[in-house]
C-alpha cells in the first residue's frame, strides 16, 4: 500500500531510547515524514534504514520540521538537549518522564522560548506502542490549540486522553495511576508470598487473584463519590470499624505463613487511626485525608 | 411457584449475622427446610416470618439435620457455639473467618467429635449474597465428599470453588486475595490523595483508574509464570533497574503535592533491596522472595 506522505505532518523526534525508538516506528509506518535525534548515534542509525532523516544536532531535528516531540530519559536531559535550540513558533510535545511540577517548569520555559507546550504521560510500555488492543495511551495536558491541532499525529502511536490546560495534570495523572499499580503490585506480591509454602500452584492461585482484583477495582467509583459529597458513610457496606476488627486475621496469617507483613501495615495503621477518630461508621475513604498534609 | 422442599438438603446454620441472615434467606428462597440459631435470639425470630424453624440452643440446631452450617464472628464464638453440641455423624461447613492454622485445628477438632468438616471463606459481602450476577463466592476446602454430596445446597448462595482437601485452603486464599485487595486499595488512597489540592474531579479520576487497575492486573499471570519456573527475568518488559530507577518521580511528585509516602515506601525499599542482592534485569517478582521468612 501507498501512503500519501505529503498529507502527513513531519513530525521531528528527539530521544531514542527503548519508548523513543516504539513511537518513531509508528510514524514512519502511518507514513510521516520523521526526523529524529539521539544523543548516542548508532540508535538514529538503525531507524534510518527505516526512512527516518538523521539530523546532526538538537537544533537542526528542531529547525527541520514544526512538531518536535521529546522522549528522553529525564526532565535534565530535555534541559539539555534544547540547550541550543530555536524553539520560537515550534509546537513541543513532552513525552519525557517528569513529576507535575518539572512539568509546569517546562511549560513556562517553553512559552518564554516562543513554543506552545504540551506536556505527556505514557501509560504504556514500548510493546504497547502501536498495538491499539494492547491499551496503552497517553495522558496529554498543557495548550489545547497544539492538542487539537496535532490530535490525529499524536494519535498514531497510543490513543489520547487530554486531561487539562494545567500542564502538569498528565505527569499528575500518570503518577497517580503508576502508584496505585504499585499498591496492586504489592498486595500482590503479599498474596503470592503467603502461599509460598504451601503446594499451592502461584498459577492456579493468579486466575483468581486477577479476577478479584478486576471485581473489586471498580469500589474506587465509591471512593470517587464519597470524596466529592464528602460523606464517607455513603454507600458503606463493611464499615471501617468491621474492617479493622478483621485485621488480626491479615496478620496473624502472614505470622503463620512466615511472610512479613510490611506491606500490609501501613495501610491497616491508617485504617487504625482514622478509627481512633471516631470514623468507624465510615468506608475506608477517611484514610485518604490521613495521607495529605 | 410452589417448590419441592421435600427434595431440598435440609440446612441447620448457626450464625445470624449480617452474612448469616443473608446466606439464610437464600436457602428458604431456594426452599430449603432450615433451622436457625442465634445467640441473639431476636434475629432469629425474624426469620421465623419467613420459614426458619427457630432452635431452642445449638445442640438442638445441630440435633436437627444432618449438614451444619456456621457462620459465626470468630473461631472461638465456633468453640464456644458447637462446646455442647453432638456432631458425630454430621457434615460441618464452617464458614466463619479463619485464619489457616484455626481452620486446620478447627478440622481436627470436628474429626475427633466424628463429623466431615469443610471450611469456606467467603468472597463477599452481604448485600452480594444471593446476587449471582455480583460476582462473589466461596472458597471451599477440607473433606471432598462433603463438598461433593452438598455442593448444590452450598451453591445457593453463592458460586463454589474448591481448593483442595486440606482445610487451611479455602481460609488461605481468602487472606491472599483480601490482602492483594487492600494493597490495592492503598495504591487507590495514594492516588486520590495526590490529586487532593488540584482541581481535578475525583470522579474524573476514578474511571481512569478503575480501568488502569483492571489492565495492569494480569500481571500476576506473568509473576506466577516467573515463581514457577524461578526465572524472574522470564518475560521482562521494564527491569527492576529500570523501575528503581523511576522511583524518585513517584517520591517527588508526593513530596510535591503534600502526600505522605508511606503506602509506596515499603514496596520500593524491597525493591531497592532486591536490586542490591544484583537482581536489576529481573522483573519485581524477586520482592516476593524478600517477604518470606
Amino acid at each position: 500500500m501507498t501512503q500519501n506522505t505529503a498529507e502527513k505532518t513531519p513530525v521531528t523526534l528527539l530521544g531514542l531510547g527503548a519508548m523513543g525508538t516504539a513511537l518513531a516506528r509508528t510514524w514512519l509506518a502511518a507514513g510521516h515524514p520523521l526526523t529524529v535525534w539521539n544523543r548516542t548515534p548508532a540508535r538514529a542509525a538503525a531507524l534510518a534504514t527505516e526512512g527516518a532523516r538523521i539530523a546532526e544536532s538538537a537544533a537542526a531535528a528542531v529547525a527541520a520540521n514544526h512538531l518536535i516531540i521529546v522522549c528522553l530519559l529525564d526532565d535534565a536531559s530535555v534541559e539539555e538537549a534544547l540547550a541550543g535550540t530555536d524553539l520560537a513558533g515550534r509546537d513541543l510535545v513532552n513525552l519525557t518522564t517528569s513529576t507535575p511540577a518539572q512539568a509546569r517548569a517546562r511549560a513556562e520555559w517553553a512559552r518564554q522560548r516562543g513554543a506552545r507546550y504540551l506536556d505527556g504521560g505514557i501509560m504504556a510500555v514500548p510493546p504497547m506502542i502501536g498495538v491499539p488492543e494492547a491499551g496503552g495511551y497517553v495522558f496529554y495536558s498543557g495548550s489545547p490549540e497544539l492538542f487539537e491541532r496535532h490530535r490525529e499525529t499524536l494519535a498514531v502511536p497510543a490513543g489520547t486522553t487530554y486531561v487539562g490546560e494545567d500542564a502538569s495534570f498528565a505527569a499528575l495523572h500518570d503518577v497517580a495511576l503508576l502508584s496505585a499499580m504499585y499498591g496492586m503490585f504489592a498486595g500482590a506480591a503479599h498474596a503470592f508470598a503467603l502461599i509460598r509454602k504451601e503446594d499451592i500452584d502461584p498459577a492456579a492461585l493468579a486466575p483468581l487473584l486477577a479476577d478479584w482484583l478486576v471485581a473489586m477495582a471498580p469500589a474506587v467509583h465509591q471512593t470517587a463519590d464519597q470524596l466529592r459529597s464528602g460523606d464517607y458513610t455513603k454507600g458503606v457496606v463493611s464499615t471501617l470499624a468491621m474492617q479493622v476488627a478483621g485485621t488480626p486475621t491479615f496478620l496473624n496469617t502472614a505470622e503463620q505463613q512466615g511472610v512479613s507483613p510490611e506491606l500490609l501495615t501501613p495501610y491497616f495503621e491508617l485504617m487504625r487511626r482514622r478509627l481512633a477518630e471516631g470514623s468507624g461508621e465510615e468506608d475506608l475513604t477517611g484514610v485518604i485525608d490521613l495521607l495529605v498534609r
